[in-house]
């Protein structure tokens, strides 16, 4: 069976061409219906969380799981929905760290085409070196220490990259507010399965701003974007955080 | 080391390109090997579960893992071991709610140019709103009453959507069996490493037909598509539910 | 919104185009920095792990992700690295098993060019069937007993290829170090969040040889590959192997 197949047969096409609404139908004619009625129609226009932080949490998703063939489409639509191009730019940058360079590579691929056919150049992104946020001295007293305890016989390198380049450096680049930086943090675990990381980063994200309604329509967002197993293991962890918050 | 190599050097091919056994050995001549030996010379040919069972666990690992350079061959494979067009395009729409839309969409984008080759045109392909079957009124309370209790109070969205758009449409459209259907989550769990999930699906499965017999075979055909470490995890979660289940 | 931007706009480039600084810079000069000066100019710099390993170490975790963006330029650094193409073809094959056979496919698809543009012949490549290595009768049988109760009576065709087709065969092809498949190993398991197989893999890879300076190195390596989630997730599971095994 499998050998007798393998003959040259070959489909060319471009690597992230956007899906038509028509090559869905010619695919699935119910497909369609869903993406038009519930995707267009309903999901993204749910409250509690606005368009844009819906392309945020999406965007996310799509990059830590290397979706290539959607990523275009919805770095156009994160434009539209306010995203600013710099903002774009420090997701990828973000997601270099939290899901790897492969990831944000893919990302960059297709984003460098967006950004040339809507004239983005370097003056919109922001410098390599920005003039960083203030470290909250305590908090990040508390984190280092569980790391250096947890870590630290194990792989101190990892304890010096961590302090380094995420706590002393990439958190606190100005691009990104802290509550939208969490929110990718918080998006990209979801999507990725990684439930062990989210009892920190979803604390992180509401001591940073983010709402409890704004949590819980992150939850509503992602099942359609990371598939509903990813989701429903986030939940219990996602309630035992709300349950643990003073109110 | 990373700095100096990254030139402007191109491999152009097609996106999804059939890997051709001539491809396999220029890399590997064991993996052509294993190709010819093991997978088309006997695992296709394992007793316990069909050739066409084995195309539909297979191509959900691929579209859940989105797997799109081999999913052109899997799909022709498909077609050629009795699964319908109107199942491939249920299978499809089926991973977009347990895997994510964008994975739907990677699998659109290469199943579109295979009906296309293939002549199938929509006419053969299940409506977009179709006769649905009946629900199990009990079966659908009990799963309703343990969701409200252990998601509503995280994300009523995620609630309503389960309830609405799988349980009351996607599980009971019928151009795709619930047996089938449960063989497509099942599988799409395990290639996932979704473990969490696989004992409410599993036992779905059986309740909708699946053997013993034949789910032991899936667990067979999942390492050469998923890796083996997802079927490791998996077979502890397996165990415990086929101990649990009444003979 | 999701509708009414599914135009037909195209985005046309090859499929596995290495991302040139310039690239990365036109969508993140911060990106761009990260790249230079940390992973080029002290990542690949840092001691205990030779640059060999790291590439290594590296390329399973991208063939273990499906990065395939990213799979060209670190085949050609691995080559350039010390890491010989019979090694990278053996890589290829071991993860055929270890991550699944469309993660192989797609690196064949890229690394065939490779091969084809460094003038890489079917003469430097491992033969099909290759003389074995001599079996550690002990272990395997420790190992086999182990299989067969847990996974026996669950799927019996699981434990037959387990046993014939890795601890009989491709763990004992001698085209790659036993050291080096479980670093290949332990790699691949940590890239993709896979930590229940992480316990009897690391034991192995320090059975084979690999110390604990390069283990705690391989952790250091991998949050830029692989994310930092996926090592964090690791790190208690390391720390329980090293604290059990005997100095």
């Amino acid at each position: 069976a499998e050998t007798a197949k393998r003959t040259s047969m070959q489909i060319t096409h471009p690597f992230s061409a956007v899906t038509t609404l028509e090559d869905i139908r010619s695919v699935s004619p119910a497909l369609e219906r869903y993406t038009t009625t519930t995707l267009s129609g309903d999901l993204w226009k749910r409250p509690n969380l606005t368009p844009r932080d819906r392309s945020i949490v999406t965007l996310a998703a799509l990059i830590a799981r290397n979706q290539t063939v959607e990523i275009p489409f919805h770095v156009n639509l994160a434009l539209d929905n306010g995203v600013k191009p710099a903002e774009i730019s420090e997701i990828i940058t973000h997601l270099a760290f939290y899901s790897g360079w492969p990831n944000a590579m893919s990302a960059v691929v297709v984003t460098k085409e967006i950004f040339s056919q809507r004239k983005i150049g370097i003056d919109q992104l922001p410098p390599a070196l920005d003039k960083l946020l203030p470290l909250d001295e305590a908090a990040e007293a508390r984190r280092a220490t569980a790391v250096a305890e947890n870590v630290g016989p194990v792989a101190p390198g990892v304890v010096k990259y961590t302090s380094e380049l995420l706590f002393h450096d990439l958190w606190l680049r100005p691009a990104l507010a802290p509550r939208d930086r969490s929110l990718v943090t918080v998006s990209a675990l979801i999507a990725g399965g990684q439930v062990a990381q989210i009892p920190f980063h979803l604390n992180r994200s509401m001591d940073n701003g983010l709402t409890k309604d704004e949590a819980s329509e992150v939850l509503a967002q992602l099942p359609f974007y990371a598939g509903w197993p990813n989701v429903m293991s986030a939940v219990p962890v996602v309630k035992d955080v709300f349950e643990k918050r003073p109110n």
